[in-house]
């Protein structure tokens, strides 16, 4: 496993790491999610992403209950703050959301702090001013080591490094967008000067797409598949084209070059992510500790992505 | 029940809030308010408004243990400081009575911070450097989340912004000025550029300018009522012309339009407020949950007041 | 008695204070200083003044023992940092000293925070930036509401406003110099540009020059008087001129005056030190119960000082 | 015992002091460490310094069993964060190693503060920003009244003051540098504009080069000597030529000038690192007290160095 800096900034976190969305709390109970956990940390990684939003709260205090296990500094915690219930004030990034948030999060988590703590998308309806004296309060308290966004456009993240400069207050070091072979446009493109002005680093999720580039859904939508049983995430990826002839047909030319590789072709979506040197980390959201293990030999399969590789991958996802 | 933001602020309040002023520890104790507060909550009402002068204490007291049946992250609560008793260093805005004074009202509020604070007036003898200092000192101790102020002047405010600008302190979001069909000037004059630069909101205090305006005074004073009970509180509507003739004229003509659309006297005033889109909240001070019923009906007049029916109240009112 | 602001700043303090220098913990234990301290705030004074110097940390404990029965914001409490002990680190301005030595006084003194809290001394061996950021931490952290210095020349008040303002500091309000009919220069000329550009206050201490001023020495050094017992205290004087014969000419001269207006010669020397606009309390050192009473008499004293008698002993002076 | 001010600034250190390096834990137990201490403080010695790397955190934990014999304004503890463990995020100047290692250091110490926290070495992974963010958090935070750095460049040490200045941050007052006869560059040149514009003062470590300047390494290398049972360090040494014919030319021509003013030769070296007015303090690190009581000797010795005998020396060393 290499460990790998957020961006410029001091902070390492493995290059896989390991989420809770949408499996803590629904897959995962306490007992599996500290199988995972452990077995995540025995193979390198040190980083655990969690969200107010995961399973209402149960994903964050199931992650604390496990984390009485490891040593403190051996580990980098995050949660992410934005949907905290249905209140006028229980959403978005407005101090007061954003400081109830943390507090009821850290408690979820039985933490003092947590390393990493995200603004969980953007919010326009609050000024930046607002949100940023808000996580500079967090970080100056001590709550947290290290604060980052989640989703944020570009122009966005500028307007937010302009205001910490302005108001003397610690800025962002991390976003974490979503990125796959299917959806680069933000990481490769909009984000470019942000990796440059302000060294900021990525932890990027849905490395499979919601599972379309397992290569499951190219017949089709299984039955019992999340897809099946998340239909508001079938009906966004179809808004989206994610479903259509021409992404299955994609998907289907990478299938054969993992076959070729002798990798999953999960296995090769995620080792793809690794290759971008922009990529702090790539978190997994695994429902077995299976899969987890399936998954972390995507690093064995990252290292037969030679150039020549990545050329053809590019070709077809044109 | 509309939810505004406090100006341009990430802060949400309800648009009819609850206040304690001359109620609460008067004609409410404990038992009274928590009817009245879980009435106010049940119909939408999340932000609850206070102050260390009302009733010597009393009123956060008797607000702070119903408070604690509430989630803290549902409510907005206020208080005030300005007032804290008679000591040379009891009243006005130096650090010293703004720290201990806040620190005595969260002791009697039984609450580790309150949502908003207020100045409740201006202090011409303490230099806005100070009081500016000292309420960054609250927002930044966590025992407030934001800050705001209680009739002050345009000129006032502006020069809070400046010193705020200049010491790098937190600026304040929300002015509660007296508001209401008799009194409009500051609020629709004078506050303009307030809101424009500084994306500053208003709760709103005295809606039925003491009663004025729900027509009870229309033939003089009757026994028991509020103005024959303060007799200094007659003095000083008098004083500004609130009891002569041509408002009483005015009051009458108002009560025409009350009358064809069906609403009480009272609730066409307390709509007309929430129709001025810089107004976030007007408070609301209840003698009895029949009479916090009869004011949330404001809500549907508010739906009745066409563009027609504003232009013929604006033209009665000047 | 009558209730002034620290300069243009919004504490008020009573223009007769208490202190404790060279009483608390020798003429007075605690029971004899509740006793003053209790006819001091029975007659309005709310000032009371002490240092960790002031017998080697016993008038804090004896102060602290006594402020326990008084109701926090009635009062203001200062003390002073500067000789905390003989190890290499226990005086001076050093951020070492000033915090260790803030967080001993509180102990003794039994208080979360002082009111205000003194520079003793000016300390040219610690460059002003240290200074300036420690006294920041102290009002940032609650230690103090205020700070102050005791003793600075113009010059050095000057580098400390213009450091505060460069390193975003929260500046001074206050100086304690001595200051009395023998003492005028530092008061009533270099002091000048600081009352008005900075708005600081005075906090005045020897308002009798060691006794000089009572005429107590007019006829030579009494036994048993204060200066008989400190040696040290006499050297001083002599070596300023200030138990010569011309000085004596002139104690002589005001006495006069006394007598003519009906006054103790002690109690015209403080109300002459009150007439001064710039001073917001003259400290008083008491032996005993007996000597408050006539010192405040003082007050009344000051009301028979017209712009004639003040001309007149102004001519005596010069 | 002279008591050396911190560069220009007001913490205030013995010229000599005690090192916790390759001795606590190692040679000293609980009991030794404690004599030592005792004999030391007993000498005039208020220094101690220790870090975190030293003995994997046992040289802290028992410097801080002793210390509780100490009263803590007489003594001056400083410890150093850089290496803390293993594990990704257990070293460097990251904010999230430079506060667990300090939450952890204190916690081993058990002190609420040390007086003087330094990053151990430079860490050119992390930007200079983070560096100083945590070192500003752990001062305001009062975990450390002082910061300071190890064994850092000119250049890192310009950046680092520019970032202070830039950010608002309180700027680092000492360095930790490797400094004796034979290693003199970077003190004498390289850190000269750093006491100028900065007034950085030094606490140096390393005076007898690892013993070389004992005059024990004259004839090869003793056996149970420190060269002997740490071959990493003989082969550091060697790397560098300090135990080459030159040196030992070098070091047997200094001897024969310790023998001429009768003082042990680890007596003129300590005494030679003495006459630099840059130095603060010279860290000795001892194995027993015999040892201790030799080198304190070193101030006598001291008195000795004329001009005269100096200018020899430095014709030597050339």
């Amino acid at each position: 496993m290499e460990y790998r800096k957020v961006g410029k900034w001091g902070l390492k976190i493995s290059e896989l790491s390991l989420g809770s969305w949408l499996t803590f709390g629904n897959q995962l109970d306490v007992d599996n999610a500290k199988e995972a956990m452990k077995e995540a940390f025995k193979n390198g990684i040190n980083f655990f992403d969690t969200a107010e939003a995961y399973a209402s709260g149960m994903a964050e205090f199931i992650m604390g209950q496990v984390l009485k296990e490891f040593r403190r500094t051996d580990i980098v915690v995050s949660t992410k703050i934005f949907w905290g219930g249905n209140g006028p004030n229980d959403r978005g990034l407005s101090r007061k959301h954003l400081l109830e948030g943390t507090w009821n999060s850290l408690k979820r988590l039985q933490l003092d702090y947590v390393d990493l703590i995200y603004c969980h998308r953007p919010d326009p309806e609050t000024p930046i001013e607002e949100t940023v004296f808000a996580m500079d309060y967090i970080i100056r308290n001590g709550l947290a080591l290290y604060w980052g966004t989640s989703e944020w456009s570009g122009d966005q993240l500028e307007a937010a490094h302009k205001a910490c400069r302005e108001l003397n207050c610690i800025p962002p070091i991390v976003e974490q967008p979503l990125y796959n072979m299917l959806s680069r446009e933000r990481v490769e493109k909009e984000y470019l000067p942000i990796y440059e002005k302000y060294g900021m680093g990525l932890t990027t999720f849905s490395p499979l797409a919601s599972g379309i580039l397992t290569g499951k859904y190219n017949n089709g939508i299984p039955e019992n598949s999340r897809l099946a049983r998340f239909p508001g995430l079938r009906k966004h990826l179809e808004e989206r084209g994610l479903l259509g002839d021409e992404t299955i047909r994609k998907v289907r030319e990478i299938g054969k070059i993992a076959e070729e590789i002798g990798a999953k072709q999960s296995q090769l979506a995620l080792a793809w992510c690794l290759k971008n040197p922009n990529v702090s980390s790539v978190i997994l959201g695994v429902s077995n500790v299976d899969q987890l293990k399936e998954n972390l030999k995507a690093l064995e399969v990252k290292e037969k992505l030679s150039e020549e590789v990545m050329e053809r991958i590019k070709k077809i996802l044109e």
